[in-house]
C-alpha cells in the first residue's frame, strides 16, 4: 500500500464526498465497497483529525484505488484480512495527515490535542478542534508560552457541561492544571521543541479525541497576506 | 447617556449574562427590567456583533447603569419615550464596539461584513461571522488583496444552502463576484485604504446580519506570541 498526499492552508478537511488532495494505492484485491468502508474509518481518524487554520476548503479529496494485482482472496468486511487492511491503511492515512500538518504554512510546530474521557467522542472532538482553532493558543505556541489559560477558555467557549473540579491539563506530560487548580510549574523552555503534546482529562466520560494542527505564526501572515 | 469599553484580543463576545468590559450610565428615569430589555436589544446589534479573533472571554461584561436624577417620567417598555432611548442607547452601544475592533491587537484595517437577503437573521449571522473569523480571509484584509475566493470558501464552509448563481458580492462597493461569475475589475489599490466593506447579497430571503472584525496582521501574532 502506498499514499501521497498535498496540503499547506487552508486545511480542515471535512470528508464527506471527497485543497488537500490525497492518493492511496495497493495491490490487494478488495471489493469497492468494503475499500470504501475501511477508508472512511482511516478518514476519520487521520485527514478528518486535521487543522491548520480551520478553513476548509472546496475540493479535500482523498482517493483509493485497489487494482488486485497482489491476487489475494478478495478481501471483505469483518474478516481477519480485513483488520490488517485497515490498520495498514490507517497507519497509511495518519502519516500523511500527520506530514500534512508537519507541512503547514509557516508551522513552526507540530501539536497533538488529545481529549480524554469527554462525554462521546463527538464532544471530545468538538472541543480538541477549539483549541486547535483558536488562534490565541496558536499564538501561544508559536511562542512556546504554556498558556494554559488559553485552552480552558477555548474549551469554556464550546457550550459543554464541563466539570472544572474533575478536569486536568497536561503540557509535554507536565500537568498544569489539575481538577481546579492551576499547578505550579517550571514554565522556561518547556515547549522549546517542535513536538507538543496537549492532554486534556475531563474524568466525565468514554469519548476521546486526538487531533493535530499547527502553531500560528508571522509565516502564516506573511504567506496568506501576499498571495498575489 | 455615556459609555466607556475596553477590548482589544480575545474579542467575540456572546453576552448571555453579561475580556471586554463595557460601562454604559444614564441620568434617565428608567425600571430595571425595562432597561435590561433595551440594553439585549442594543448588545445584539452591537457588542455581540463583533469579532477581533473568534475568542470568547470568560467575562466579557455589558453593565448598564441609570439614576433618574433626570427625573423624566419613568421610561416603560413600548412607549414613545422607550423608542427615543433605545435608539440613543444603540448608538452608544455600536460606537463602542466599533471602537473596540478599530483597536483591536495588530489591526491594520476596520472591515463591516454585510450579509443582505440571507434565508434568516440566523443564517445571515453564521454566514457573517464564518466571513469574519477566517484566518485566510483576514491574512488577505492584512494584506489589501481583494480575495474574494477565501469569502466564498468560508461561506460555503458554513453548510448553509446557498444559491451561487443569484448570489453577489462586493468590496467597497465594487462587485467582484456576480450571480455565479467572477467580475473583472481594478484590483491594484482597491482595498489600501484602513476601512473595508464587505457586502454579501444572497438573494434568496429577508434576513440579514451585519458584523465588524479586524485583519489578522504581524502584530497580532506578535501581541499574543510575546505575553509573557
Amino acid at each position: 500500500m502506498c499514499g501521497i498526499a498535498k496540503g499547506a492552508g487552508m486545511i480542515a478537511p471535512r470528508m464527506r464526498l471527497a485543497t488537500m488532495l490525497s492518493f492511496i494505492v495497493t495491490d490487494a484485491a478488495i471489493a469497492q465497497g468494503t475499500l470504501r468502508k475501511a477508508l472512511a474509518d482511516a478518514v476519520a481518524r487521520s485527514f478528518n483529525a486535521i487543522t491548520v487554520d480551520g478553513c476548509m476548503s472546496t475540493n479535500d479529496t482523498v482517493v483509493a484505488l485497489a487494482n488486485g494485482l497482489a491476487a489475494n482472496k478478495t478481501i471483505v468486511a469483518g474478516s481477519r484480512d480485513y483488520g490488517i487492511f485497515l490498520k495498514v491503511l490507517r497507519e497509511v492515512c495518519v502519516a500523511l495527515a500527520r506530514m500534512i500538518v508537519r507541512d503547514a504554512e509557516g508551522a513552526t510546530k507540530f501539536i497533538a490535542i488529545n481529549v480524554r474521557r469527554a462525554v462521546s467522542d463527538n464532544e471530545a472532538e468538538a472541543l480538541a478542534f477549539a483549541v486547535a482553532n483558536s488562534a490565541l493558543f496558536k499564538c501561544a505556541m508559536f511562542g512556546s508560552d504554556p498558556n494554559w489559560g488559553r485552552i480552558a477558555a477555548a474549551l469554556g467557549a464550546v457550550g459543554a457541561r464541563l466539570d472544572w473540579q474533575k478536569m486536568t491539563i497536561a503540557l509535554n506530560g507536565v500537568f498544569v492544571f489539575r481538577r481546579g487548580r492551576p499547578v505550579v510549574f517550571k514554565k522556561r523552555g518547556m515547549l522549546r521543541g517542535r513536538d507538543i503534546d496537549v492532554t486534556i482529562d475531563l474524568a466525565q466520560g468514554r469519548g476521546g479525541k486526538r487531533v493535530w494542527t499547527s502553531d500560528l505564526s508571522y509565516g502564516y501572515v506573511r504567506i496568506n497576506a501576499a498571495y498575489n
